[in-house]
């Protein structure tokens, strides 16, 4: 992608304002951990993967912002600015997981007495590590994913697991594009993704960046297309993955795994091993966010409902181990049963 | 409801415009079996019922405009302006089925060689019949449907097939109406129904003038209310059905059957006998129409997707009926085995 979803520099974290995306292409600078959690609530930024580094950026400029405090006062300002980067979108896990990678480093650094500048500095190479290993990461999902996708195949994906939703190159979009790069001929069909559009907006965007062959469909077309037999692999990212492979992702995709498994098309779910919740043993310990109604009655700021009228809007849903075909990550491809085999990545 | 679907007057179609409500309310004329044609293509108007009377006022305009002409060219004229009313949107079988009505009694009134003014008079007459019966036939499918209902149901319901559809009260919103009038505490969950999003703007304006509770979500969000029993019953409307019980209707009807069969709910279709097309054995022999791609990439004259994107928009996909519970007609409630049960209706 000739854009960056996000890149830090000079003590800024820049991310592309994925709201007004595909028309304009404005960055939206952040030079305070308050300024990164109102990104991550108004989603200028989203994507499990992004927002984990996100979180981690995040989190070093909160600790730019108190380190000269005394130190009781610092530690009590680091806790609650971890509190509120945390609380910005309850779903990903990546989230809590690139707070924690930094969390713990800054830990370190302070038993060690080490001078302010130096902890900055490395607590910084942290979350620039956070961001590369992302993308290096990514690039084995497209690999391993990449088997499994076959010549001229027709692959659906819903909402945005791209470059866009990560540090860049993403996850579903991952397999996808290494699909495309290694001549498979695919085309890809993109669920528009109401309420906020990701695909239509995000993913298509993506698309004829890089000229992929892709149809963009309302989310209501993708059942008639799977029952025709004119999907042949469905590909979709993760926003938090149980012990027991329940997997939580944009609100649609349950419905495309009951549909895959009707009509046996294979069900991919593509995310990184920061995605898995180790601590939860299956989905309904997920906590679903909830999103604001106007997300749902406007539209790019046009009204479409009644005033007034009762909306619910879950930004999630959670699709049972049992409807996945297989998940693939950085590690290798997961396959049932998957209690046992994301153990296995656990002890590795 | 407060304002009509549509009425005629002094030689004149008034339409509400659909495409602007629930914010502004419009009355669209017609005063030519042209701009009958445009209403419908344009859907100023829709729903297999409206469209259906729609279709009877729009010829009756058309004998008008040339049953002055020689006996010869005004029939020409009327085959060509039949053509045009038929291809306005394809898949609605009402749409035939009403004009088809008033050429039957036009060709019995030149057969009797009567004066033009009573020709015009007395297929005005059936025109008005048309549609004076539609409110009667859907009050009558209300009445049966509501045998459906249980106090307390949560109904899911798809796209608008309420008064706005019909010429008033509705099929699968005629249920809903006259289980609500009859106390039961129901609480109506509204798909808003991409592309044209006519839950959103259609039935919940109709559910929020008649104080019916009513919840609009995504059409993603229905599959976890489905699963997590939320949902109790199921009422859509149709555009067409087959002999066998398959049926067309909205894009995204399919999906919902799918989940309906797979959750055990009830899946019930809402329809008057003239939705019926007693000349097509099965569902793959309804004409799907594709619409434009701006339905799509636009919402309400706002760009969201990338300029030249591909995009595929079936309006409508078809219900294999063994996905079906019952089909609700102002004749009773028909079971399955459906072909045994509609071709008895078809001998009635």
């Amino acid at each position: 992608m000739e854009h960056k979803t996000l890149y830090f520099e000079n003590d800024m974290l820049k991310l592309i304002d994925q709201r007004i995306l595909p028309l304009e292409i404005q960055y939206y600078t952040a030079e305070t951990y308050q300024e990164v959690c109102e990104a991550i609530k108004k989603m200028v930024v989203r994507g499990a993967p992004a927002i984990g580094a996100c979180g981690a950026y995040g989190y070093y400029l909160a600790v730019k912002q108190y380190i000269d405090e005394d130190k009781e006062l610092f530690l009590e300002k680091m806790s609650s600015a971890k509190k509120e980067l945390l609380a910005t979108r309850p779903t990903a896990v990546n989230l809590g997981w690139g707070i924690k990678k930094i969390e713990k480093e800054l830990k370190k650094e302070i038993k060690k007495d080490l001078d302010k500048k130096s902890i900055l500095n490395n607590i910084l190479k942290i979350a620039d590590q956070i961001a590369e290993d992302d993308i290096k990461t990514n690039k084995k999902i497209g690999n391993f994913g990449n088997k499994l996708i076959e010549i001229g195949d027709n692959i659906l994906t819903h909402c945005n697991a791209g470059a866009l939703a990560t540090v860049g190159y993403g996850t579903a979009l991952g397999v996808i594009r290494a699909a495309h790069n290694s001549d498979k001929q695919i085309r890809v069909f993109m669920d528009e993704t109401r309420p906020r559009l990701q695909g239509a907006s995000l993913t298509a965007f993506e698309m004829k960046a890089e000229n992929i062959p892709a149809t963009l469909i309302v989310d209501n077309t993708a059942a008639t297309l799977i029952r025709d037999k004119k999907i042949d692999k469905i590909v979709v990212g993760a926003d938090r993955i149980a012990k027991n492979g329940d997997t939580a992702n944009k609100i649609g995709t349950f419905m495309l795994s009951v549909l895959a498994k009707e009509y046996n098309v294979p069900f991919y779910v593509a995310a990184p091993i920061s995605t898995i919740d180790f601590s939860i043993d299956n989905g309904s310990q997920i906590d679903i966010e909830i999103r604001e109604d106007k997300e749902i009655t406007e539209i790019r700021s046009v009204q479409i409902a009644p005033e007034d009228i009762d909306v619910y809007n879950p930004a999630f849903d959670v699709t049972p181990a049992e409807n996945i075909t297989a998940i693939i990550t950085e590690k290798g491809i997961i396959r049932p049963p998957f209690i046992e085999n994301i153990n296995k990545l656990k002890s590795n």
